[in-house]
């Protein structure tokens, strides 16, 4: 199909309609049971770390004269966050290991903000209204959460190389209520965009009316390249010290895919007030970290080295899969003008734009042939995607056959949704240039 | 010494004080570093469970069809929640298994109730002023937390049976503000005061004026007897129903002190009105729990009779040190009365009280030889303890030796700083009666 739908004549239209209902009702058939909804780790990811499963072994649970089977060590075992904080390009000192949930981390410092303020510059952020800024297309979690606390959110277009910093700028310049930007600076969830060093100085140089404005930095995919190595991590503490707002960024990550999605270890970063903050009101919470657990991840590790020769081993798995599911929009898609799509360098998602008012109805006509997609939407804030265009694929999971299957069958869904849909404007439009002035 | 000491002469007390006075400088000399602040396993109750170090093992982690090294399954592994159901007498579907940390559900669950409210019957607990009871004395963590969140305290006896519920039934029934309580129903920490069916009865029946109270049940020590078997556990979630209140309590539970007390399993269950609530919120911060860690608890214990001859062997391992402690005080202390104690049938505390007005002096005379206890008044909230006389003492992580050393050394100063005080009012006594009136 080399003419636009929407060029077509009603009479060739209608015939390419036709065409793409047999080829729907021919999917229906198959009866497919697929499911690309979600960033998890394809099976071989995980067992990658097998050799975890049995560590750190019988009688190996002291390191630097931890005893990490018992109580204590709240900022977690000093081992692991010289590992990672050599990853992450943090000090160690300004680096907490914790948890398997970096998610948790991120609603726990939320809570701490909401509950008791950010510290000494501000009031807890309960006692008035609060907003954030939501770079989109984002994280639905990250949105979920917001949406839980109440938060109003304003989202804000993300561009090749970060979120548009001149509509933040004015933004958080005038409205003090604007406490806080949630950021996925390293191969964004879903566009795959990563921040450059100019748009990252910019938001944490910027005056901003809220005092105890927060940047909400989660690096989940910091070391997750699908071609050739991952960008330099930007030193984003030090960045912030510079230009006087060392308080400004909450620095997120996680082994969640890494290791193992269910048991990885959680990180949080800050400078050294916000440090004491967390620490300060996660006492209240825990005794101490689970340090067999990050024990595990040392031992399996070794170093950071360990870990960046670990992570090219995703990138063989991975990097086909992206591959295909680009090569199989690009051979069914390419030449039509009803969708777009990125091809990423790294992350875990490619983010399909279908035409404008179908994406809901691509993913119901899917969910109705067995291929379960995100929902349409929900990469904005409440799930409100305001062209209706957006959907979020997650090609880790399943096998490349399985792969093949849904998104040809995907492909199959946009060009009908599309044809129906400009087949409705054209009935609309007949029915407009018939009907009496 | 069998003469109380404010009953001595002046001469015979000033004899005694030299004598105590003495004895403290020869523990002085002695140079210890004791620490007898926290109730943390000893190495030999974490060498119990070794083998866990090397679980699941290479290969092992799909139970019931589930793969446990991926996200997933918040409400945690089905076969862990089946065996801890049994332990704990609770019905697996209302048994959620979590992370490491008990007191980070409980912090969790109240932050719930605080930005979000119980559920259908109340507003969030911040918009308005809350009060929670606090059976004194109690656990210094549960009323840190509450503090945390300006929660006012209200200390309510614990007597033999559970905590006074004639006081508790005219407060709750008068004050709708408050809106919670704290129990530790097995083996309290620190009194070792186990709630009978009674009193549990009572609490879970009871008129409140808050229509979204709620019971705090932290049942952190219900298989962990000193002396014999631990008495059944109390199916409070059917008590609460029968009773006509099946959304009051929430329930905790963890192996913190079974298996590793840096890499246990949480648990939480309430009423299905509850566990969905729970989940609910959990699952805007979770994408599933360790479960690796769950497996690796289920492969340990195997089941239920797997965890009660676990807990004998803590009980082999503890009971001589309680044993040693309350003989070491009944020897040194048993004859005068200055001084009386608990002997726990279970958990992890001995309940000392020491003569009124010197428990943070005898604290500071410990800690000045060598000898950490937990702060004085630390059992109370606030750390407010009206009569300055109660100290816990924490048995299980000190060698006997070192609990020797560190439980004759605190008699020593226990001695001292009642003779002083008797000595101080003596001379106050004097001096007010040979004052002019």
């Amino acid at each position: 199909m080399s003419t636009p739908l929407h060029d077509l004549a009603l009479r060739d239209l209608d015939i390419e309609l036709a065409r793409y209902r047999a080829d729907y009702a021919a999917l229906q058939v198959q009866q497919l049971a697929l499911d690309i909804t979600r960033g998890k780790p394809a099976p071989e990811q995980l067992d990658l770390s097998t050799a975890m499963l049995a560590l750190p072994g019988d009688g190996d649970y002291v390191i630097d004269g931890i005893d990490c089977r018992n109580y204590g060590d709240l900022a977690g075992l000093p081992a692991l966050r010289a590992l990672f904080g050599e990853v992450l390009d943090i000090a160690p000192a300004n680096l907490i290991a914790g948890g398997t949930s970096s998610l948790e981390t991120m609603y726990d410092v939320l809570s701490f903000a909401w509950i008791h303020g950010t510290g000494a510059t501000g009031p807890a952020w309960s006692s008035e209204p609060v907003k954030f800024l939501c770079p989109v297309p984002g994280y639905d979690r990250h949105f979920a959460i917001t949406e839980s606390f109440g938060i109003e959110m304003i989202p804000i277009p993300l561009v090749s190389d970060g979120p548009d910093t001149a509509t933040i700028r004015e933004l958080v310049a005038a409205d003090p209520q604007i406490k806080g930007i949630w950021c996925v600076p390293t191969y964004s969830n879903p566009s795959g965009v990563t921040y450059s060093e100019q748009v990252t100085r910019e938001l944490l140089s910027m005056d901003t009316a809220a005092p105890d404005f927060r940047i909400f930095w989660d690096n989940a995919y910091a070391v997750h390249p699908l071609t050739g190595d991952a960008p330099p991590v930007l030193d984003v503490l030090s960045i912030a010290d510079q230009e006087g707002h060392p308080d400004r960024p909450y620095v997120f990550a996680s082994t969640s895919k890494m290791t193992f999605a269910g048991g990885g270890v959680s990180f949080f970063a800050g400078s050294p007030d916000n440090v004491a903050w967390y620490l300060g009101h996660l006492s209240q919470k825990r005794i101490g970290q689970d340090k067999l657990n990050q024990l595990r991840h040392v031992r399996f590790f070794v170093d950071a080295a360990g870990v960046r020769a670990h992570m090219r081993k995703h990138q063989q798995i991975l990097a086909p899969k992206f591959d295909l599911v680009t090569s199989i929009l690009q051979r069914e898609l390419g030449n039509s003008t009803i969708a777009s799509w990125t091809q990423p360098s790294g992350g875990y998602f490619v983010n399909l734009e279908v035409f404008p008012g179908t994406a809901e109805h691509v993913v119901a006509l899917a969910h109705a042939a067995g291929i379960a997609l995100t929902s349409a939407g929900s990469a904005f804030p409440s799930g409100d995607d305001p062209r209706d265009s957006h959907i979020r694929l997650a090609p880790t999971l399943p096998s490349e056959q399985e792969l093949r299957l849904a998104v040809e069958g995907l492909c199959t869904c946009i060009r009908l949704a599309a044809a129906e849909l400009v087949r409705r404007n054209h009935r609309a439009g007949a029915s407009r240039e018939s009907a009496p002035v």
